[in-house]
């Protein structure tokens, strides 16, 4: 079996073996998860025997190169309920890829190569991103064993860690099982899911950054229901208007800060009137929405922030309203490796593979071993469709050029 | 007992009568409405005999003046359901009031005055407005009958009108009782459904004009649902950004055409993305909204309609969705009588009783009588707290204000 034809076996059997009508789903320490990582580790007894599984299930198999310094290849095993088969996927069985040419060429790699397989980068199950990955690392807060609940048991992630196999204890002790200090460098291949790439008609897509992020999820504003007829506009206090105002002026803020070449997504992805009380014959004394800001620079979250909260003073003056932003979350950028963004165009300018330079709007694992202080890049494949849904849509034959530019690339970190 | 003291007993006893905890409740041919009828038309006894019931059970009772043309005070006795005591009650218990201020005077007046109570005025019952008024003037579409169902009953008006001891057949033949031919002006008495009287400080407004409208209850926009972090500016198709520059737009229009002295209100009072697809990770597929534009120009109407139409063009291309406005519903503007406006602001001076001329927002039996060709007018008494409700509020010394003006101007139409 070549290259391809193995790539695409392992896909296929990963999806019947977590196909979930319509999808598949692997909840993070539920049986797809755990499915999934058993099928893989069999696979890899082929390429290498050094695997090892930590206390949280994560598992890095290495094979051996000239140096002991690794060079880790990973990705998340997890997916949404429903969700589509390549999003986390496709990074590992990249790396399983790689090891299969490895063994073919039988060249020993100038450094060893990682393949790890992680657990939990969804946050669907659990309501916290990067839970592997923070285990893998030992940064995981053990607080949060007990107080994240699994959201179809309502049980803990200790009790699920537990059940899986491993060992919530040793994971509460921040004990490691990897040998974390020779890791070198962390790359994650990725199905892009924006639509950049398929637009472009690029295979390649070298992450320069994940983009951290602001949020009010649950914003509030308050007006008045009043008649729409017999209330003149001087006497309104209309929250639709004071919203709308508020959705047509960031976006000409976002219009403004790219014409600037700052990097920056803004997303009011609901906005909803009161059910019960709206009609079409009243002004809307309620509007919920949410607000999501992201961009892979902190000072331009900052800015943009201030502008936001400069816009919101001066239209509750405008409209007689009043807003209530409710609880801000966050999420800082982070940045990936200048010296491996360059080495990974380089190889694809060789390679005649097309590549883009891009920023990541989606939170990965990439971002933890960044911020850990690990050289990290991630590489997005073209993907149609977004992804976290069945329809999510990678070509095999754009997954085979990137894993030819990561090929070219390993033994030149 | 003083007229006050008669017009405050007359209000109690209908709110005992019709009470539904919370507000009242006279449904259109159902026992509250039917109870109001009742027991105004024993009330009105004491000051004429001649009252007559229509085949729709309308009440027109006259006071004979000195010519047998009849100036009609007149309103409706349907509420909405837990509504307040006042909208539509008010014109018919001035007229009574008036009546007990007539025979007390022993003055024969110039003109026969009536007091006419109507049925069905409110929407809300039948998904029609201004039931009784048509029947009353023999305008009243045949096919509705069978073609409306009550709301609560989901029986039909056919069956309703015969069920409250009227004559569907007889209205369906649009026979009328009452003599139509010789009513000289309507004049309907109302409380304020808007804030103006209330924040001014006036006891009465003079309506220029009952405002008609267009309306598109069931507008979408179409837009695409689209990873907020992953997919930048070019590539969106979101529709609360859409709709929020169409209603930021039409809000900017609305100030611009007062600013032309036009009479006009635009109101968005519902704007939801999907309940079920909405994310806050997600620029938003889908916006479903309504459009409520009324002014008392038919010209200004068409006008706004085209600017609409145009923005809307405008902003699908630069937001790349696609609008759906879906079925437009119209009412006419009607104009109310300029003579008969005159005549109420010089009785209204004389009497040191301040007053507005100012255009009612919602519709009233005033524009079918108007339409009809009889000279009309609209007394709106000042207000609290909006119209169907329980709290809405309307003090009895505004409402004695208004009534002296009545009286004052009875004589001089």
């Amino acid at each position: 079996m070549n290259s391809k034809s193995y790539v695409s076996y392992l896909f296929k059997k990963i999806k019947n073996l977590t196909f979930a009508n319509p999808g598949v789903t692997r909840a993070t320490y539920g049986t797809g998860e755990n499915a999934t990582h058993n099928f893989l580790i069999k696979e890899i007894k082929q390429f290498t025997n050094d695997i090892k599984q930590d206390f949280g299930g994560n598992f890095l198999a290495v094979y051996k190169g000239k140096s002991k310094k690794i060079v880790v290849i990973g990705s998340h095993l997890d997916s949404q309920k429903h969700g589509g088969n390549f999003d986390g996927l496709a990074g590992v069985i990249m790396g399983i890829a790689l090891f299969k040419i490895l063994k073919k060429e039988k060249i020993e790699p100038k450094y060893s190569i990682g393949v790890m397989g992680i657990r939990g980068e969804e946050s669907c199950w659990f309501p916290y991103s990067y839970i592997g990955s923070k285990i893998a690392l030992g940064i995981f807060d053990k607080k949060l064993l007990h107080t994240l609940k699994r959201s179809d048991t309502n049980k803990s992630l200790y009790y699920h860690i537990n059940k899986a196999g491993f060992d919530s204890k040793s994971v509460s002790l921040k004990k490691i099982n990897f040998d974390i200090k020779n890791i070198i460098s962390y790359i994650e291949p990725h199905i892009e899911q924006g639509p950049v790439l398929e637009r472009k008609k690029i295979s390649l897509g070298i992450v320069s950054g994940i983009r951290g992020s602001f949020r009010f999820r649950d914003a509030k504003c308050l007006g008045k229901y009043l008649h729409s007829g017999a209330t003149p506009l001087e006497y309104r206090s209309d929250s639709v208007v004071a919203v709308s105002y508020l959705v047509g002026e960031m976006n000409n803020i976002w219009q403004k800060e790219l014409k600037k070449n700052k990097d920056l997504t803004i997303t009011f992805g609901q906005f909803f009137t009161d059910n019960e009380e709206h009609s079409f014959a009243k002004s809307a004394g309620l509007v919920n929405f949410c607000i999501d800001v992201r961009s892979n620079s902190k000072i331009t979250l900052d800015y943009i922030k201030k502008i936001l909260l400069k816009k919101i003073k001066k239209i509750e003056k405008d409209t007689n309203t009043r807003f209530k932003l409710g609880e801000e979350t966050n999420s800082e950028p982070a940045l990936m490796n200048t010296k491996l963004i360059k080495k990974f165009t380089i190889s694809s300018k060789k390679l005649k593979i097309q590549s883009e330079i891009m920023a990541s709007g989606a939170g990965h694992d990439a971002s933890v071993f960044a911020n850990f202080g690990i050289p990290s890049v991630m590489l997005f494949i073209r993907n149609k469709n977004g992804s976290h849904n069945p329809k999510e849509h990678m070509s095999l034959n754009h997954f085979m050029d990137v894993l030819k530019v990561l090929h070219k690339t390993i033994n030149d970190i």
